[in-house]
């Protein structure tokens, strides 16, 4: 098996503008990437894709198969869930949190499909055993929508439901999880740029 | 084993005032309420108890213990701790994504306390053996206290991963998970009242 990771650092995570510069966003994206790399190679997984649209996005000294494809997200994963022949993860570079169990019991599942739901509706996590029968659909409701792929294509499925992983790193609040449940080097970005501050509702990040 | 919920009706949950009246968010904690209940009484937990602050907080035709404290939250589970002598799962009223199997998860864990961390430092789920061992500190940084009390004690801790217990209904965005993951009462009250709006970013909810 494989694992894809599409990535993109120029100006990513627009939404924590309010809180990081874009040279800082752009470090801060590479971290996340980073950690989540390093827990899947704690898990064994070593053939590692990263699916960017630019030259730009590449991160070196690192050993992993670099796919440029200037397509949309989803076009550019789908060209590639054509190209391989074997069960693949795709993981999102943004969400830090994940730990080597996670991995290890997502791909040890017996179901065709597991579908890791982020926030939002959003997909942090899709393990596809058969690519050649998925075809993703981010942005929007991609939750439901890759739901509706297995079923319509008679697949069996797994939600796997973990508070860690359905932690994508969008906006500021995000960060808050971090602080508090984060590790590596992402954890030690955040923690050197933040604190938390603690009131009767939801913690707030706020800048040191 | 019992189960505590603490709840309060009067003015509930008024960060959902956007979208929601003060007499539609007395409604919905209620129905969110029953949810919880009815998923514990499927995994089989009938001796519950409710803690409210006020009479005006009870709600009528079920069969649960109603136990006023007009002592905040924390002193008035505390009280509650120093006085049973079992172990105990206190479980917030606005948690209605609670299924059966996590309950069941939980309770046969064989740690002395799980603790299911909400978003943004909550505690949503505690499950305590031994309750003389044990005082909550809820608001603000429960987590981390309750992690702390753990250690503290020298006792065994679980920390329960999950997507759903970790979302507690307090913002109109977590309305978007029951939209999304939800079922029962508080499902069908929401998916009457709002429908989702898709971006390329997270979902958003809007008034049908």
């Amino acid at each position: 098996m494989r694992a894809l990771i599409p990535f993109k650092k120029e100006n990513a995570k627009s939404r924590l503008s309010a809180v990081l510069t874009q040279s800082e966003r752009e470090e801060f994206v590479e971290l996340m990437l980073l950690d989540v790399i390093n827990t899947l190679n704690s898990a064994n997984i070593n053939q590692i894709d990263i699916l960017s649209t630019s030259e730009y996005d590449s991160i070196t000294n690192m050993n992993l198969n670099y796919l440029i494809d200037s397509a949309d997200l989803n076009q550019g994963i789908n060209n590639y869930l054509n190209m391989i022949k074997e069960p693949v993860l795709i993981i999102m570079a943004d969400v830090p949190l994940v730990k080597v169990e996670h991995i290890e019991n997502i791909i040890s599942s017996k179901e065709d499909v597991v579908i890791v739901p982020g926030r939002g509706g959003g997909t942090n996590v899709l393990f596809i055993k058969n690519p050649d029968m998925f075809k993703v659909c981010y942005y929007g409701m991609s939750f439901k929508n890759h739901c509706s792929v297995v079923n319509n294509t008679c697949q069996s499925l797994r939600i796997y439901d973990s508070f860690l992983l359905s932690t994508d790193i969008d906006e500021p609040q995000d960060i808050v999880e971090i602080l508090l449940h984060g590790h590596g080097h992402s954890f030690e970005y955040a923690n050197n740029k933040f604190k938390l501050e603690a009131g009767r509702a939801r913690l707030k990040l706020i800048n040191i």
